[in-house]
């Protein structure tokens, strides 16, 4: 038995892999309506301000606020209505002490006014004079040139996923270009002789494949472009071949399958052959996905996944997700928080410590608190996964969580 | 001043538009490769068995247990070795007591035999018999044949967005296509007279367009197509022109903007104006965004949001969201885990009663725990939005949240 497998945790064997990657990234423009989830390449100030001038946020009258200190309804303020401004104009009427000037929400601000005071605060004397019955203070009712976005304001930096609140940011700034990380092409295989494509009807001892798609789905899902490569059989010529085809054409090339010692060996042995520097990792401290392989062939990473479907998409989202994330250019500080939650366990899970150990399971909110109950199943069995919501982890150092305690939960999408 | 809206609740407002709805949404064949994030229109029942055999979950001996029972190092049973499963191949030899057969992992398992011994638990005596060190159970290292789904199990049912482990599943039991509901079609309109296309220079007065690329991005991420419908001026002809020109082409038409009451009335009379039902709610007890307007005419849901960025974004969330899913044919039951997390309050909050209020949050974990610090800010800043993670809730009937409270929390994506 050569299962003399050096196990290392998996922080050290994602760190491992990046530090081999070549870190120089394809970048393109891509127009501001298509570049919502794609990566910012570079980063992003503003060159004016916006608001480009001060504007109502009400429905009402610009005016000195001092004009109105004290007015109440027992005691109103009367002012001259000068001037009208119009949405989408300017405004040109200067006021001066004891003038207002009628103003709609979002319409510019009339030089010399410094407040605004709401429409049902007042009430129309004759044409051209009103009475304010509340007082309201300097900047009340306004947005201040430049408050939302201050030319020279840094804005979004490299290395940012692009929301939709971001997108609106950049054309409210007139920028509707951006320089951005090309998407990440990936390929993936699976390998073993007992697998045949899903619409071939197989022969007793066959399996349709099933980790190609639900791997390509989720690589879709993220974002990455998808090539699939097919199924490999356990030949060394085939994996050599089909290899070869893809490197060029791949930012990342995925392999499932092979987790059994033999046609593991053969994989390691040919990784080693086709490029420098060969396998980097063998073996994660992870439950499931120990067998797991990380090679970097020619600067193209190779992982190999195991073959039990929930396997390998296990590794996938713990150790595939963040070098897609990598190679897509985003930056590591802003990835944590969203995928990931915390939720009180249903029931106590035993765990080895030693190792990661990560269980699917299925959620629900009760009292305002999000509830985890483990979904026990073989790691062969895809419906456990389709049952699930997510996968919740327990570290290195522990031998398990009780019923109640907190464990954090990575959301399937 | 016309402004005795009839605030109702969020949900009601919801029901109401949903009520009105045509359920009859159409539905197209797609490949399984490209069916990954759209909504099941089909309830899927398995007709094979997955497995379609008994395999090995290891590598090692297909045998009888109870020739196993009680062996051990110190008493190792000894069994015939009859033949070997290849990988891929029926298992023809029949397995008598006292034999077995070598078996690779995810192998099928021969005639006879009712479980498996790992490898690592035997040793080659000669070339036909092996001594076995531990005892097996019934069943043991195999998964059986329809385990992962029996054939007749239903797997997934209509209305279920499809993730990646479903479209794994489903090319495991070999469907490679699926009939699923259309893509929902979303016309996007900004309206004001202030606005301006991005790629123009405002003069004083003018701002250029935040919503329709804020709002466009946000539904092109939940998987609907967006029609970017452009700038309407606040003038009834224009409103009613563009409104005719994209009802029939749109499953859903937004409007943002118009929050001011003059023109809010005006886009009240116009939806009232073009067909039935028209206007069905005006005003929500939601903040923000209390002037939100529901309507539906001949078919086709036109909502009205507020123009401040942040406000539309908000009710986007809160009120359009759940009628895009809708539209998809998402089925309600299964939406709400996902989107929502539990956090616990960096500070105190306060909120009036009697209705929703939204506030935006940064996160943070801490101690396994989520944390939620409020930004406040007025809604009319994108940037408030911009350096948010999500959108915290307090509900109608408290009066705010204290520190260290828990507080559910929409994630931003």
């Amino acid at each position: 038995m050569s299962e003399l497998m050096n196990l290392i945790a998996i922080d050290e064997a994602i760190e491992t892999l990046n530090q081999g990657l070549n870190s120089e990234l394809t970048t393109e423009k891509v127009a501001i309506t298509e570049a919502g989830g794609r990566i910012l390449a570079q980063d992003l100030k503003s060159e004016i301000d916006l608001p480009p001038f001060s504007r109502s946020t009400m429905d009402g009258y610009a005016l000195k606020a001092e004009d109105t200190f004290g007015a109440s309804e027992n005691l109103p303020a009367y002012l001259d209505v000068v001037g009208e401004v119009k949405m989408g104009e300017k405004a040109e009427t200067k006021i001066n002490s004891g003038q207002a000037v009628a103003v709609p929400t979002g319409g510019m601000m009339p030089p010399g006014a410094d407040a605004v005071v709401m429409v049902e605060y007042t009430e129309k004397m004759e044409e051209d004079e009103i009475e304010v019955t509340k007082s309201v203070a300097v900047g009340e009712n306004i947005v201040q040139q430049g408050e939302d976005i201050a030319a020279g304001d840094s804005l979004l930096a490299q290395g940012h996923l692009l929301r939709s609140q971001d997108i609106g940011a950049l054309t409210g700034i007139g920028i509707t270009e951006v320089e951005v990380f090309a998407v990440p092409q990936v390929t993936v295989f699976s390998t073993g002789d007992e697998l045949i494509p899903p619409e071939e009807e197989p022969e007793m001892g066959e399996i349709r494949d099933i980790n190609s798609y639900a791997l390509g789905s989720r690589i879709t899902k993220l974002g990455a472009t998808v090539n699939y490569g097919g199924i490999i059989s356990d030949r060394k010529e085939e994996l050599i071949t089909n290899l070869e085809a893809q490197l060029d054409k791949s930012d990342l090339i995925i392999l499932s399958g092979g987790s059994s010692v033999g046609i593991k060996d053969l994989t390691i042995e040919v990784l080693n052959e086709l490029g420098e520097p060969g396998v980097l990792v063998h073996g994660v401290s992870i439950k499931p996905g120990k067998p797991t392989i990380l090679a970097i062939i020619d600067d193209t990473p190779v992982i190999g996944l195991p073959g039990h479907p929930t396997s390998a998409m296990v590794v996938f989202e713990i150790v595939v997700v963040p070098i897609i994330q990598k190679l897509a250019g985003r930056k590591e500080a802003e990835i944590k928080v969203q995928s990931q939650v915390s939720a009180k366990l249903s029931r106590n899970v035993a765990s080895a410590p030693g190792r990661e150990e990560y269980f699917r399971v299925s959620l629900e909110e009760r009292d305002n608190q999000l509830w985890a109950t483990p979904s026990l199943g073989k790691s062969s069995l895809i419906t456990t996964m389709v049952e699930a919501d997510g996968l919740a982890k327990v570290g290195l150092g522990t031998e398990g969580v009780k019923q109640g305690g907190m464990i954090p939960v990575i959301l399937f999408d």
